[in-house]
């Protein structure tokens, strides 16, 4: 009735694209074997490696977020081997089943679907594998579900301080290019993401970098996929298609390389302080939402958000009903819970990426108006209260 | 700082166009002497008439609004005839002295910045005219500058009560695809419009439609242009270029198409309730801001206010300063004032076109941000309020 | 049948855009008052001026190629004024139209339809006008219907002989930005031109340049028209609207500001010998076809053919036949015949603006593809020689 | 120098994208859980069923060819197991390495390297193994680096006449889409391809056809990659994440969707016939050149010609220095040659997917020109021939 504008799609990925990394892709299929071709995507993986703050090295793949997942896995990994999956939410069980796939055996060491990963938990329980037969800890720092944060280097410093040597290997599909990430300071060995969140691409890329101690554990890989195999990839000496193993994405570079062009003009810090802001401008919207109504946050720790996607219990039906509404009438499109029970009492926004103060205040004035038809109960002022978070940190950013 | 995503640009025009409206620009020059250009053109008249309301001609220009004026007056008028001017605003003072320029006589009937055209005197002065020498009475439905929406059916009463014979000129430039109009049922002689806002196209293109009065007056007319002449334009039969005088504007057409189609697909009164709707969302925001502080609409009266865009005054240099932050601060830009005095104290919303819910909900409580990030004085609550608005619409709708 | 492939039309304007002039219309509407919008209208009359070698003033219009003939001949011209018009083909007779619409007189000089405008008849004619009422000569350097060009400099010479101060009008719509043109050292007092044909843009911008005898004969007029007056929008103060005396055409814009630049990556010189080079292939191939059949190109004169549209007879109703087969089974769509008697004799071959090698010699071949299968009478081996023409010109270019 | 035109890419993939593919990945991310999305995932898998004429099972993944050659074998075979691969050129070689890199035994046939694979010696082969050890027999119907082409149903009749029950799997990367290919009546049992060939959509998305001796054998397998796991992506019963093991590749989709309208629209024969005139088109301007000259077609016989791509041998370094020449004075870039030796003798055109005669008879005419710019004997007359091919196909299609 009231959404016939230019719609908001405000799911956790894949996020809202920049135009210019659309229009990017807006072009006839080049020459493969121009020189410039190899020239970009040098220069891709050269700001890759400065997003993720690392001097090490990073494949390229044609693939989405759980590819990454079997490509780390097997690179390193044998049949047979055992990894610890923390699992904080919902994607940690699909990368778990991966590697199960490759016949690797896993544990899984759960927090529940609100609480991020306990370093004290996984320090005592690499200090119990003596035999070190936990080869890798698997991580997502966030997780797209539920919205989980952990905190990386503190699970760094319980596997130091457990003196484990099993690498760390960090799921960032929904983090990087959204908040702090420091893949050389806080020692981790494999870093994962893709193209369609922070990243700001259409799906259809993912990323792996790794560093020395990884890179060894693929040295004594017998048998490794020549796909999945990361060495040419980083460090191709014949060409573009070695990048890839074939033929290069070549509209996804196009675009990858604006979409970079771009944060590397807003600079790491100024892109965190924005999520950072946004992600606590919704806080304070659900904190006045939750004072009359069932409204909230999954995570109840803020220190434990995500900053780039938030999940809301909602009740009843309501998740559903709602998203509906602003979909349906006012041209918002929120995520559907996932993993969540009932589902329809779940919903989520992304704000990951290409969003700015305009957009996600207008999403939670959005949601505001949808609780008034929906006669849902809900504390008022909480778009004031929102908007106020943007206000404070603009004259102290 | 909290910009970098989608901006929104809340100028009145040119507005806010839809994706497939440019993506129809993305193509090749066709070959102009296709069958199928010509079929389309044909259904782009069609389409237009449908939209005011009327059964009568319409000719299509190369132009911006400005050139519309010219062309409508030069069609009906020659050196040394008369018009009676109404100005509400800012934008029939141009009008005025487009029809100079022709040699026109132009009289001023002025109404103030924040008043829609008084009938009364309309029909007083032209009773008072019993030789007849006003031969058109000028009026901006809506005046961009000030937001005033006159009222049509009303003058044309007026005209008819008076008995005077002059015709009746409507610019609804910036109300064309918005708002209720009705080209025959109101009686109006000459409607002009352009591309760029309500049809939510890039400017370039504007729309005479004219009836059987103005018909009549054109066929008296020696010396006419043929780039303005209507009748070649209106009823062409020697092929595309008769439309345009030359070569076609292709990738307008193309664009026009597709907007044409939604407006269709959405029906016109679903498109004015919209407007509407969304309108009476910002003015309730505005009755809350004005609750504590100086913000106001410049045009006190409900029922003379556009739905497509609203002037607001700050006051100080509060408009230039708020629309400041919120472009660089949070993605939103403004429109700026449009001959007020101070122009800093004043900006204007457009909410024109392909405009829904969240877009607008979102540019309110960017403003919400930038008053409190200013330390503004305003009322509390705004946002809830617009909501509210909106929830309601939502439910009666 | 063959023709499910990439379309080539090539027809004389509106001609093949390049990819990224498209591109730069595919973004939203912006803020007309941001002050880049002005520096880029700034930018771009000043490659207007580079591009037709002059110093003078260029104005810039909503409008096709004809409206530039109206803007022209109303800004220096009033009611009652005489012009000589040379006419070499069709477009002249329009012009001359549109002057009469104008209630300016008119006196034709005809030179058939495969004649350039002869300089010694034009010095005799005006030689005879001792009274100096012919206050303009109107040609066409090059017509866009038979491809004749005239000789821009001997007119200006015969001007000059004839001690005449008529003004020198030149129609370089189907020219500019094809082949060598230098308004200043030729004497042009006003050059017209459009977006659409040699500027590779969409249709729907028109330019005139105007030097100061022609806009001394400005400052005379009275009554001039708004939108026409080329005094604000070549000389704006008061913002983005004076250069089209209201909404500007902002997509247009962004597109002719990417022609411009790949133009001036080019260079003039470099694009005239483009063009040169290109049409000599033509006439080549030509050359061979008429060995043995009744294909021609309209101009004999080779240095009165234009480098940018050839027309061509191939008699009997193979014109058009031949340009069905091309279109249907081979994905080349040529122009029709215009003002030519019967059409379907003749045919034209567009190649202005961002055309090469492969583009024409495609054409050439395909043509000569359609010819066999048609099986019309030509000579053979007429692409081996349209290719020797690229290759010579390759080596000594 | 005449290359400042539209550019045409001949290279043998990626190749010319329709600009309707193109258009239709200009969007904003989708809600990756609307039903849409996953119904015109359900119309693109029955839609490359129709392609490959087969009414089996097809998995899509976000991927390149060479990711499918690992994803078929990684679905049927496991370490140890063993393929017989023919080597018909290139591109075999990676394929029998990808194979390598699964821990896979690996036997070549060779053929060289302008021979298509011989059936008799395949059956002979295939006889010999009485054990069966060889459980899949890997050829691509055509490689892209010679242009060679196999027969497969002889390849299929040689198989069955040696009662020998190893899967044939057939690599149709560079001819799907292009050439006849009856997946179901040749008893193919797997069936490879990727989008940016025949397909006419960027790269980043491989298919895989599987028929029921294929899925028993992946029934048979443990340990099965999760990414490459067929099953759950051609038969998903959980939402659109299934068909890809993740996020959808959406833009891909859409581009997809696009490009199957239009092979649908044309039909399977109409697109046969066009590849296979034009291929006969180029076949004859060479056999024209090659009368003087040491210019010819790497792949002898016709019959085991590709009709999406051809590799010639120029001699010395003209392959080289004919590319440069078109690519740089003519705007025709051409492929370079792979594995030939020395590689500047070779080059390759690609005559694939969205192409048509007026292209595929503009580059030939472009390398007409090209050897006549470098002085290259040959043989005249050639473009003509080339004509006559299409004028002659255009009569009797």
């Amino acid at each position: 009735m009231f959404a016939a504008g230019r719609p908001h799609i405000a799911i956790p990925g894949p996020s809202v694209m920049p135009d210019a990394v659309l229009a990017a892709m807006q072009r006839p299929a080049p020459d493969i074997y121009d020189p410039a071709l190899i020239a970009m995507t040098e220069s891709i993986t050269a700001d890759l490696r400065w997003l993720a703050a690392t001097t090490h090295d990073v494949a390229l793949y044609i693939a989405n977020g759980h590819a990454t997942w079997e490509a780390a896995l097997h690179n390193i990994l044998a049949p047979g081997d055992e990894v610890l999956v923390l699992v904080t939410g919902h994607f940690a069980l699909g990368w778990a089943d991966m590697a199960r796939g490759l016949g690797i055996g896993v544990e899984l060491m759960e927090f529940g679907r609100n609480m991020p990963a306990d370093p004290d938990r996984l320090e005592s329980r690499l200090r119990a594998d003596g035999e070190g037969r936990i080869r890798a800890v698997l991580v997502c720092q966030t997780d797209t579900a539920t919205g989980i944060r952990s905190d990386i280097p503190a699970l760094r410093a319980a596997m130091d301080a457990a003196g484990h040597d099993a690498l760390l290997v960090a799921d960032c599909v929904a983090s990087l290019g959204c908040e702090l990430f420091e893949m050389d300071d806080w020692g981790v060995d494999i870093t994962l993401s893709a193209s369609q969140k922070g990243l700001m691409t259409p799906p259809g890329m993912g990323f792996v970098w790794f560093g020395p101690r990884a890179a060894a554990l693929r040295e004594r890989r017998e048998n490794v996929s020549r796909y999945w195999d990361w060495t040419p990839r980083a460090r191709p000496d014949d060409g573009l298609w070695q990048y890839f193993d074939g033929t290069a994405p070549t509209h996804h570079l196009y675009a990858l390389r604006v979409a970079l062009d771009l944060m590397k003009a807003e600079g790491r810090e100024a892109i965190w302080y924005r999520h950072a802001t946004l992600a606590r401008a919704i806080w304070a919207a659900v904190d006045v939402w939750s004072e009359d109504g069932p409204l909230r946050i999954e995570v109840p720790d803020r220190t434990a958000r995500s900053h780039a996607v938030t999940a809301l219990h909602a009740g009843g039906d309501l998740g559903e009903r709602l998203s509906r509404w602003t979909r349906e009438l006012a041209g918002l499109t929120l995520g559907v819970g996932l993993g969540h029970d009932p589902q329809s009492a779940w919903f989520r926004i992304g704000h990951m990426g290409h969003v700015n103060a305009q957009m996600i205040l207008g999403a939670l004035a959005t949601i505001e108006a949808g609780l008034q038809a929906l006669d849902a109960p809900h504390g008022r002022g909480a778009i004031d209260a929102a908007a106020g978070v943007i206000a404070t940190a603009s004259r102290t950013g």
